[in-house]
């Protein structure tokens, strides 16, 4: 049974990652394969084939011998105006049965880990199946074996680089502390300093913006894997998206239903760390854990059981990592969404006198690892090695030519309407909540709104006058900006302040 | 902020119980709103309002100035052509975070429950949301406070049946047993007796055939609340579809998408099943768990730790729960899927020689246990009044009463395509594998597929030859027999054989 032909339709509709397929209720297809409404089946241009999710329709929006597609499927299918596609019944999710073993307390072996992260990459789970294992794996927890498994299926199934026998720096952030966005200081530091850095980063999960976010808003980060290549070969580094380059691309739909949930368990945090570091070819990893109680990590505990699976798990890939773990009791820097980030990441490698501190010194921090792991500094000399690259103009000049590499270099855009929060009375600034901080951020429409998000005027400590500026609201639309201010409004305590 | 107007626009596309709203990319709304690729958003017509997960389109499937909305959210709003809706921005899911607080362990109190219902009540859970709290409590377990918790929530999310001071009883079958379909049986016998049963009961979950799946093709089962208690009032009984009655809502969005993973908590089930009957009004209910190997209860002990979930859970909203503990070793009767399974259920209530004396017997059993907790048989004469009410006709008299009353009596569909499945080898039939039977039948089409299914006909111990018909598969169309028979031809060793 080769399936039914019918002629393809394109919809214009956007589903990002999951094919849809519409086709009519009285089709004769749906009625002779007894297709039911949300089955998933497979549809074919030739060769090419996705699973899609069936929608039914009435009246006249595709008619009875047409298959209607999103976007996805039309492109996935590289299909043209007047093909026909072939439709067909889409095997059993047989791994669907491990997930429920999971579910019921039962370990994942490699091997269905493997057919489960398969199944992902052949787009054959839908959302309501990717939550359930991404909430089962949060639920029970990974153990050791587990997140190996993990770890090598997502590998397995991507793209890998390969930098020959060369030694290959990376960094990596533990998230959920707004604003720490040392990654493009550390690169042009290591770059500056003689380092291969070929830095592939996310775009944000939970939080109002991830580093490529944040990057995009300076250099284009977009890179296929030859433009990749060729920017770190010429400048030692890169700050490139890593979904662009098919390094572990499960990792990128996973992280998808993650956001929806705002939820990611640890075991799956160290596969999607480590599978995209050993895909990208590392052979060394400083790995930043910020510790703070509305910080991701809320205890030193926690911290010391997730850096040591880290450590062990990356051994086992012939990667060598150090953990820095720091305070993340309040947000670093003072931006917090993509532009205002930048902002903060420019006045620290231009050296402005007003650049936060405190982002300067933990990028300087990273970087003195780096410098020291890999030999290039002895130990004790990686901070003022990283300090006088940093001071030099050094740093500023690789950090340009990157982004000229990278496609050309671009000015962050600022946003058309902004609010300034004043304090509700006076007294010392006693607690910051980086998480009602962050949601502020993304009600404001933080991170697909670049120019949207935050900016904190205070630090821990701080004395303030009743009225005196606490934060700023950033907004590219009105509507955004009412709907971050109704928030704001309902949540006067977001800075803290102890009566002095 | 009210929001902004947009033409509604009728699409055709059907989502069963979840709104879509198809919105132009460019749209001045989208872009002054910030509204993104998969948000959910408000969309309102004056006082109707549903939260709708929005698609962006590009082409000219929408205008600019226009919203397209799916079947669902056009029939929720009201909708006839030429009006407007105005759309907002959807208020933050709070609720989500007590799932999360699930997930890491933390148990789920009365009020976080009756917040995740409400939220699944309105429709502001997603597919991917739902998941996670089917997931999260299935994998982390629910204690008695929560089972509770749950139940309360769900009855008073939906409608409630009050029936005064009179005595009310109900019957449910733990399910996993494919064709165990007693409850037309037991109505229409308890019903003959002089008990009043108002029986709702659900379609499939993840099972070839639920009970009102089954009764549908020998009588409509989609009664409102009026037609119920007016079938209910002259006749004693009804079989009725629970869904369409707005009992416990919530239960049917649940259990959509447990049927796609496949999975139902202990839990879950418990709250389920009681939710269901509490607000239909039932005293005294009998429940029936049927322990087999391929069965959904597999053990003894988790069927005892079951039935006193129920009990304990049960009592505590007034009802007086007796729990029948039954051989499922294998399937009951003959016919799996749901006109199949009708056959076996006219067969016993018609007394033919033929009839299954399994399925006899259990419903005999079943009814004897709800006259003798009601008093109307003293201990140990149910089993007697049953069988006599059966052999005498009358309990198919009431049934055929029942049939008109619900609007009209139906003969069950026949399947134009069959194929019969023979004996590889001689010898004694030994193990007879229930959930690879159902797999078969819903593989064929069951339940969407009414005549779809599969007739066993052999039973443990039945000695066999070479080639004897060991089962049936039927379906509806030519594609569904061959996906079927490829999952057959794949599994020789559903009816397992000892050689003698």
């Amino acid at each position: 049974m080769v399936g039914y032909h019918l002629k393809a339709r394109r919809l214009g509709i956007e589903t990002p990652n999951e094919a849809h397929i519409f086709m009519h209720k009285d089709c004769h297809v749906c009625r002779a394969e007894g297709f039911a409404a949300r089955t998933s089946i497979v549809v074919a241009n030739g060769p090419k084939s996705v699973i899609a999710t069936l929608y039914h329709v009435t009246g006249k929006l595709v008619g009875q011998s047409e298959a209607g597609l999103s976007e996805w499927a039309w492109n996935e299918l590289g299909l043209t105006e007047g093909n026909e596609v072939t439709v067909s019944h889409a095997p059993p999710l047989e791994s669907l049965s491990q997930i429920r073993g999971k579910v019921r307390g039962r370990k994942l072996d490699a091997l269905s880990l493997r057919q489960i992260i398969a199944d992902i990459a052949g787009g054959r789970y839908s959302g309501i199946h990717l939550s359930a294992f991404v909430t089962a794996c949060a639920a029970r927890g990974l153990d050791y074996e587990e997140i190996h498994g993990l770890t090598r299926a997502m590998i397995d199934a991507g793209e890998h680089i390969s930098w020959g026998s060369r030694t290959v720096v990376d960094k990596h952030s533990i998230g959920g502390l707004p604003g720490n966005r040392t990654t493009p200081i550390v690169v042009a530091i290591a770059a500056a300093c003689g380092l291969m850095i070929p830095k592939t980063s996310s775009r944000a999960i939970t939080s109002p913006a991830g580093t490529a976010d944040t990057m995009e808003t300076m250099a284009p980060v977009e890179l296929d894997l030859d433009t990749m290549r060729r920017v770190v070969e010429n400048e030692g580094g890169c700050i490139a998206w890593g979904a662009a380059m098919g390094l572990s691309p499960t990792d990128d739909i996973l992280i998808r239903v993650e956001r929806v949930l705002d939820l990611d368990g640890e075991g799956q945090l160290v596969a999607s760390i480590l599978s995209k570091k050993v895909a990208a070819g590392a052979t060394h990893l400083v790995l930043d854990v910020p510790v703070g109680p509305t910080a991701k990590v809320r205890s030193y505990e926690s911290a010391q059981l997730l850096a040591q699976s880290v450590l062990d798990i990356g051994r086992s890939f012939g990667l060598q990592t150090k953990v820095v773990i720091s305070d993340g009791s309040q947000p670093i820097g003072r931006g917090i969404g993509p532009a205002l980030e930048a902002q903060d990441v420019l006045a620290v490698l231009r050296g402005d006198t007003m650049a936060p501190a405190d982002l300067k010194d933990h990028s300087l921090a990273l970087s003195a690892t780096l410098l020291e792991m890999t030999g290039t500094a002895d130990e004790g000399h990686g901070l003022p090695m990283a300090a006088a690259c940093l001071s030099s103009g050094r740093a500023w000049t690789k950090f340009q030519r990157i982004c000229e590499a990278q496609g050309g270099m671009r000015t962050p855009p600022a946003a058309a309407h902004r609010r300034v929060i004043g304090a509700r009375q006076s007294g010392l600034v006693e607690r910051i909540d980086s998480r009602r901080l962050s949601r502020v951020a993304k009600l404001a429409g933080a991170p697909d709104a670049k120019a949207a998000g935050v900016e904190l005027h205070v630090r821990l400590g701080s004395p303030m006058s009743r009225g005196e500026p606490a934060y700023t609201v950033f907004a590219e639309t009105p509507g955004e900006l009412d709907y971050a201010m109704t928030y704001v409004e309902a949540n006067p305590d977001i800075v803290g302040l102890t009566l002095t």
